[in-house]
């Protein structure tokens, strides 16, 4: 690239946005340049922060134009580090795009700029008697853009689905400043190629997202939780059978954590562990209903049924966040362990118990401490903390291999929720074939021929 | 094309294929020239019938080489035209790939072959106490391929997604013959852009379907069944506000019929109409629940606060199946009208009542009997059936004009649940932009750069 021919263009786009919408100063540079992974920070060229459809368009003319490479950022919570920018990169940031334009209750829906924080989108919903079914640990800051560019899962998959269920219209802005936009708020429209589906979980790579129309659902009922100890995992599998029939769609979570993570967890909360140590894998199990009585009668009668060892019934609130803290306790795994990997893998749910097993055979050895294992297991979708001896790179991608080696073997995924971005993108074709690598690749390059949106993030150029 | 290599390439296939896999005699050729749709049927040159994902691929190969065009088949029930060929076409029938070739409760999913009608399906998920959540009139005849690649809707939309809410894994052949196979039953599988998105729904244009992985759900409970009377639409919002407060994702359907339909069905039925004549609109509601309490509660709960007319509670299996029938008469229309346009369209829920309306006024003198109009209304797709002189072609085409020009400033959409195929082709640009089209022209050309599967269809070549 020739260094003229680029400062002319960082030259226009300061012109287009003024300096509300465009900064190069040193600071700024430094608060754009990571996200929450543990991927390299690094400052990016510029901050471009448009405020609205039309200047994203115009920005992105000026980059085509100029062969910028833009790097679009939400609230940068992701731990993929698919919004880390190269030094040549310019960040383009969403956060003045930010608020909801309109609520409907009849459509059940709301339309939103992509800056807009969850939080806000779910209080919005909540102020008209509706919910919006994604939740995730960092709502206050993660943008609704980067939900749906990450296709985010969360707490509540199990009734609600994906962010990917959630969206019913879409406006995205492609690599040359074309505009994408088709902001019906319709559950049903077969016209031809469903292009936002494209969209959704493209990490940036494919468009940028400037506005969404979102569904919205009833408010849930009360909800009601327990905590269940089984002998081992074919017990946990008979349990979510069991409870899959009573509950149906009102079975909302079905969580479980393994011995190890639990004597970490059980150690971190205030209150006294709910359950005993010993149990084979620990449950926790939400339901929604008007009463707590469908989730009594079916704890009792799956005691009596042998399926459980021990059991224990949210009697309060305060008992329901206990358990939940149990279960949230992951967010401290840093004070146990100086340096761990951090795994989020998707297997079917069935050989969730076979995965464990093994993955502790085959890291037996070569790590310090335990491997923790807990997870959203209804979804198939387990997080696997593993802890390393702080420096010590190659036992690192030795531990990589052999888990990716693992799930390849097992038919699952390397990554349920958190996204490829550029710390699994080496990993990526341990659960995707060259063929679809490369249509992954031919689709991006009809999208964005001259890769300039996230380049690098998700596949090799 | 060069008839000698023409022949050639249809001489391989048949030596490839057999005489169980390739037929060109007249019967078939027959047999295989149309759809459920008014599209002129049209015998192709050869009918393919492989028997598995191997076949498809070497089929494939060879026309790929030859550049014969190919034209997709599963139960041939779609109304759009979408699988009748052009006499240059050879029609590559999905049916002796046929079956279910695993099914996992744990998992709760099953793989299928795309051959499988819909009802096998169905049936074989009842058998191990879970059940196939999409269900359509056609049932007995569809093929899973056929839905999967329509994206079909029916009649529980509302409470389980359309067919790609199902789809966890997908294997399909590409145009050259190469093979794209990801038959992971993983509900979250956030690893690089979702491939299998693109496909469903594309109606045979850009990849060959054969085998999927559906995603099974708990049996439902026992269903509840109501039909109420209200004013008007205004009414019959407040009625579905009310209905999703109180069931949330227990209602199952919230189905609309207006007054010129409802005297229609009143006539076709064997009972005597459950409701009388002279009323706004009709809805018809099912919930889903152990007890009828909650729906009977409701519905005097709903007649307290005026917002209904009048209503009538099924109290048994074959009252439920007598107001169903008033809905499922719209297969009798012909019978009526010797010449009618029927229309799939989707609005916004808050504004069908004003479509009717609009449409009603902007029809007016047009034909010679009143328009019918029903729908699923929650999910904002409306059925419009409207008379039409037999053989008045240029009144077909100004209806059809003055019906998708109000559509298209309504912001709705030329199909909501039944695809674009051949029929809607000339509407398509009525409800996506030119950018729009010309992006999903680019993607048909990365994936079938040649234009021999399915060419045609849905989209301009």
């Amino acid at each position: 690239m020739n260094a003229d021919e680029f400062s002319e263009g960082l030259a226009e786009l300061s012109r287009l946005l003024g300096s509300a919408g465009f900064t190069d100063s040193v600071e700024d540079r430094g608060r754009y340049g990571g996200d929450a992974s543990t991927a390299l920070a690094c400052p990016p060229l510029a901050v471009l922060r448009p405020a609205d459809t039309q200047q994203v368009m115009d920005v992105m003319k000026v980059c085509h134009r100029h062969q910028i490479s833009i790097v679009p950022q939400g609230g940068r919570t992701g731990i993929s580090g698919g919004a880390v920018p190269r030094p040549s990169d310019v960040v383009l940031s969403l956060e003045r795009m930010n608020g909801v334009i309109s609520i409907d209750q009849d459509d059940a829906c709301l339309t939103v700029w992509a800056g807009t924080p969850l939080e806000t989108v779910q209080n919005a919903a909540r102020s008209v008697g509706l919910s919006y079914a994604v939740d995730i640990g960092s709502r206050g800051s993660a943008t609704i853009g980067g939900t749906v560019a990450t296709n985010a899962g969360g707490i509540r998959v199990l009734r609600y689905g994906t962010t990917r269920n959630q969206v019913l219209g879409f406006e995205a802005v492609l690599s040359d400043g074309t505009l994408l936009s088709n902001l019906r708020p319709l559950l049903k429209d077969n016209a031809g190629f469903d292009l936002k589906q494209l969209f959704i979980g493209s990490e940036g790579c494919l468009g940028i997202l400037t506005r969404v129309v979102l569904r919205l659902s009833p408010e849930p009922y009360r909800r009601h939780t327990a905590m269940l100890a089984v002998p081992d995992y074919a017990a946990a599998l008979a349990c979510l059978a069991s409870a899959r029939r009573q509950f149906d769609v009102d079975l909302v979570a079905f969580e479980a954590m393994w011995p190890a993570y639990w004597s970490f967890a059980a150690k971190r909360i205030e209150k006294p562990s709910p359950l005993g140590e010993g149990y084979g894998v620990y449950l926790l199990i939400e339901t929604t209903s008007e009463s707590q009585i469908p989730l009594e009668e079916w704890c009792v009668r799956c005691h009596e049924e042998g399926i459980t060892t021990d059991g224990v019934l949210a009697q309060s609130l305060a008992d329901a966040r206990s358990m939940w803290d149990l279960r949230e306790a992951i967010g401290e795994v840093g004070r146990e362990y100086g340096s761990f990997l951090s795994f989020d893998v998707g297997i079917a749910t069935s050989r969730l118990g076979e995965f464990v097993e093994t993955c502790d055979a085959c890291l037996g050895g070569l790590i310090p401490a335990k491997t923790l294992y807990l997870g959203h297991i209804a979804d198939g979708n387990l997080h696997v903390i593993v802890p390393v001896e702080t420096n010590d790179e190659a036992a690192a991608t030795e531990i990589e291999t052999r888990v990716y080696e693992l799930i390849s073997k097992m038919q699952g995924t390397v990554s349920a929720e958190h996204g490829i971005g550029l710390l699994k993108r080496p990993w990526l074709h341990k659960t995707r074939s060259l063929a679809e690598i490369e249509i992954m690749r031919r689709i991006k390059s009809v999208l964005d021929p001259a890769n300039i949106l996230n380049p690098g993030k998700v596949i090799q150029p």
